[in-house]
């Protein structure tokens, strides 16, 4: 699969344990940044992030920070992109299922690698159940605001 | 404080739950629906809760959703509404000191009622740190997408 990943300077190493296992993986993985642990902003990569996951350029996004909040917050003002801010794989499958998630946020203070790991796996093998779940996800690509 | 709370079928029990401990607590609580558990749609209520914190006739916002993911992913179209989707409070008091989250997300199928009031708690309690995440929120405000 093609799998964008971006994070924040908080969670740059969780950046590249994600990003080494999953191409081990066989997956293809652009590594969007930041590539050193300077203090950066992370709306400036979440919007990254979101634009080629909305483009198409990516088919899942890994979007990371500290806590994970402030990059999901950042990543979901982009309509075409739905990003899960996950602590557990539970919520990743029912990201999958009832969201039809494209992007999963994770906070790399907050979650360890193998947690990571396991929610990553749980939100690239699950699929999207449709059925009356497709017309609330229409409607996230359509906000009334 | 003024609080708007909304939620899908899944997370009324827990809605009502949480408007009443509010209210005696002593905040003013506008319970935005459903009314009933008949079956909705959570943007179409994620959207009006967004909608009330974004004028400001709502100082906060709290969201419910069977998993917290759809309504969060909802509230979040909104560049001026900060919604923090968490399941414990330390996520809630980060979510408020570095975001300066002005809604909060819990899933009602996933978070118990004495631990979603701990994040309440949490997220009513806690004051934004401002300094060097006055920047990274402000550009939430302003998504170049």
């Amino acid at each position: 699969m093609r799998i964008a990943i971006a994070s924040d300077h908080a969670a740059i190493e969780l950046k590249a344990q994600l990003r080494d296992w999953l191409i081990e993986g066989g997956h293809e993985v652009a590594d969007l940044g930041p590539e050193i642990a300077e203090s950066v902003d992370y709306p400036d990569f979440g919007y990254r992030l979101a634009s080629v996951v909305a483009d198409g350029t990516a088919e899942r996004g890994i979007a990371l920070c500290g806590s994970g909040i402030g990059i999901s917050m950042s990543v979901n003002r982009n309509p075409a992109v739905r990003c899960a801010l996950v602590s557990e794989p539970l919520s990743a499958r029912l990201a999958r299922e009832h969201n039809d998630a494209n992007c999963l946020a994770l906070g790399a203070r907050l979650t360890g690698v193998d947690m990571a790991k396991a929610c990553v796996d749980a939100f690239l093998e699950t699929e999207f159940a449709a059925g009356r779940h497709q017309r609330r996800v229409d409607k996230l690509s359509n906000p009334e605001i």
